[in-house]
């Protein structure tokens, strides 16, 4: 943490934080925050773009009654293209403003729609991991793909697409839980996994009924990280990030930590949806590659801040109420988790250190923090509660401004 | 819930809710909210105005740490009326531009600053119970009253100005909590509170430090209450609120039945100081009587739409983690406390219905809700998780208008 430095940008990377600007820099142009925190971009390791629409609504429910109820019938919406259009401006316009600069998100089933919100995405500006989502079983028929060849097919066509028109919008394969997806889809994935080198988002874990489900379904798996892992679709060659790990004991933590496997901690929705809370701190003990999500519509804002704060209350009652050998986080543990943790899944992200990809937000705290009194510090943990009354003023992501006002 | 209704005031009364105006009312002057919400005021039973100034700050630390490390020391500052009078300034500025009408407001054992406090209040239209705090042992000494018979004639000078100066802003006596006030103390309390009437609040097993604490230095009290019910500052002839009741157990909650004591929860300070998660579904099951709390600065904000969220998120991991025979809070329920279940504390507030004293918010939610197709309940529960969102555009206060805009 610099009080009143620089930080340099050389072709979207991170030159280094200074004091005064060394010589060498001296005539690059440069951008005077007026006293505004400079922070790294933050990174949501779990968002559902269709879900934007209805975010802090019908929280009254668990996760499957949920999904029924609310999740699926407004998913379906989605093969309407003009339904699509409107809904995912909103989504994408809101994100660009936001102080997240990469995330992971989830489309539909639908591959025109998934472009459609991948087009806007690109001319955001942010640096984001799209998927097409793949579900060929127990769903509403709306959205239950004709079958894994279509499911495939239908994927296929649209990597080749987001290959060739995209730069900062990837392709992620995204076969939405393993109680929507047939043995078949999941062979059919892997072997796209490999064809395209792409990484891999889904579900883990999240709630108690849902686990159970998944024993019945997958009766030889050993546990539920393990029926992706026997499609290869759970790290180790392939980059994967699993929302949620509520559930995950230690035989599916030393799985994630030997395979690589990211864990995207939603607090907020694993509250809203009665999930439960999941074990943090033994992922940080344990060295699993952990980050945020925010879980837009479990969870009822993008705001990171948010996210970050919900991470250390449910740490806290974590602590008091389960298991009191697990200390909760700390404000610079959640603000980690939220910038460098999740940021690894992009590769140097989630810093301003010299070599880090240069993700920044600039953020006006005045109405929050007295800046001539208060520490850097200080500063961070009240935005983290107090966002909503700070104000984004710049962003940038890979080095390219996003917005500046 | 109306939509497209008039609420009807005469002399700070509600006259009821009416789909179409009454003739009787046609010479009367009418607002148009322009299709924004129509709230009943919210009620905040617990908040700290002193600890205004440190709101996000020092969440890393339990309850009598964090007394010891941040809130003593800022209290202290309240000796110096020019401090106070900066502070409280900003403090009654936010609280009457929330959706706050009333609120039971710890200040602090300085009688000036108290009194600045309430003068500010006054002003601003809010009907409000405010206490100089009682404490006459385990305080810092900046903090510590030079002796019971001292802190009590402070005291009873303070009423009297009160009783004097004041309209919609009311004295209530305020013994911090067991652990800062002696059995002398609190003996001459309950002589002020018989002769003037008062209202009492503090306190009650908020954690289990202070609970083993307050067992130590009560060894004859039964429960925690019960250290208050000996000296008759716990309900039955006298109105009392007490913040917390995390740990209240059966033999607390009956006494608190059985006395009408009523229980302030405070979600998110009870999160934020790793305290637990009150019983709250056993309360509301009990009978007794409760409403919610801001607990600026254990919590992090005055808004009390997000205490809402916070309520029913905590009753949730109650019901997962903990005791399952308790249910979640729904949206409505947590809507309930925050306005009729805290309003009882004050009379007949808390709701727009006849009878009822006149206090309402209106708040534009357009940015959250398409108000042409949201039902009124989906208006409101999107309110709760996305308040920072909307706009608070009209308040009113036992009839009289704090600002419309």
């Amino acid at each position: 943490m610099q009080k009143d430095g620089y930080v340099v940008c050389r072709d979207g990377i991170s030159e280094g934080i200074y004091e005064r600007l060394p010589d060498r820099y001296k005539d690059c142009p440069v951008r005077d925050t007026k006293g505004a925190l400079i922070l790294p971009g933050l990174v949501d390791l779990h968002i559902h773009a269709p879900q934007y629409t209805f975010r802090g609504l019908g929280m009254d429910l668990e996760l499957l009654e949920w999904l029924n109820e609310h999740t699926f019938p407004e998913e379906a919406k989605y093969a309407d293209i003009e339904y699509a259009k409107e809904a995912y401006g909103r989504f994408v316009e809101k994100l660009k403003y936001s102080a997240t600069t990469r995330a992971c998100i989830f489309g539909t089933i639908h591959v025109p729609a998934t472009e459609y919100l991948m087009d806007l995405l690109e001319q955001s500006g942010l640096c984001t991991m799209v998927g097409k989502v793949n579900m060929d079983r127990n769903a509403p028929d709306p959205l239950t793909e004709q079958s894994a060849d279509k499911s495939a097919y239908d994927t296929v066509e649209w990597v080749k697409d987001c290959l060739k028109r995209y730069r900062k919008t990837k392709p992620i394969l995204t076969p939405r839980f393993i109680p929507t997806c047939t043995d078949a889809l999941m062979e059919n994935l892997k072997k796209i996994q490999m064809r395209y080198g792409l990484p891999v988002q889904s579900h883990l874990s999240e709630n108690v009924s849902e686990v159970g489900w998944v024993q019945e379904l997958c009766p030889g798996s050993e546990f539920y990280g393990d029926a992706y892992d026997r499609f290869g679709l759970f790290g180790a060659d392939t980059r994967t990030v699993m929302a949620h790990c509520v559930y995950s004991g230690v035989q599916e933590r030393r799985r994630m930590k030997e395979n690589g496997v990211f864990a995207a901690h939603c607090p907020e929705s694993n509250m809203n949806l009665s999930s439960g809370i999941a074990p943090v701190r033994a992922f940080l003990d344990e060295g699993i590659p952990t980050g945020l999500g925010s879980d837009v519509a479990g969870g009822s804002t993008e705001d990171l801040f948010a996210a970050m704060a919900h991470a250390i209350q449910a740490s806290k009652l974590r602590w008091r109420l389960v298991d009191d050998t697990l200390k909760p986080l700390t404000a610079a543990e959640s603000f980690y988790l939220a910038t460098k943790g999740g940021g690894e899944f992009f590769g140097r992200v989630g810093s301003l250190e010299e070599g880090y990809e240069f993700d920044a937000v600039v953020i006006d705290d005045s109405a929050v923090s007295d800046r001539e009194k208060a520490e850097i510090s200080e500063r961070l943990e009240r935005l983290i509660y107090l966002s909503s009354e700070s104000k984004i003023t710049g962003k940038f992501a890979a080095g390219e401004e996003i917005f500046w006002r």
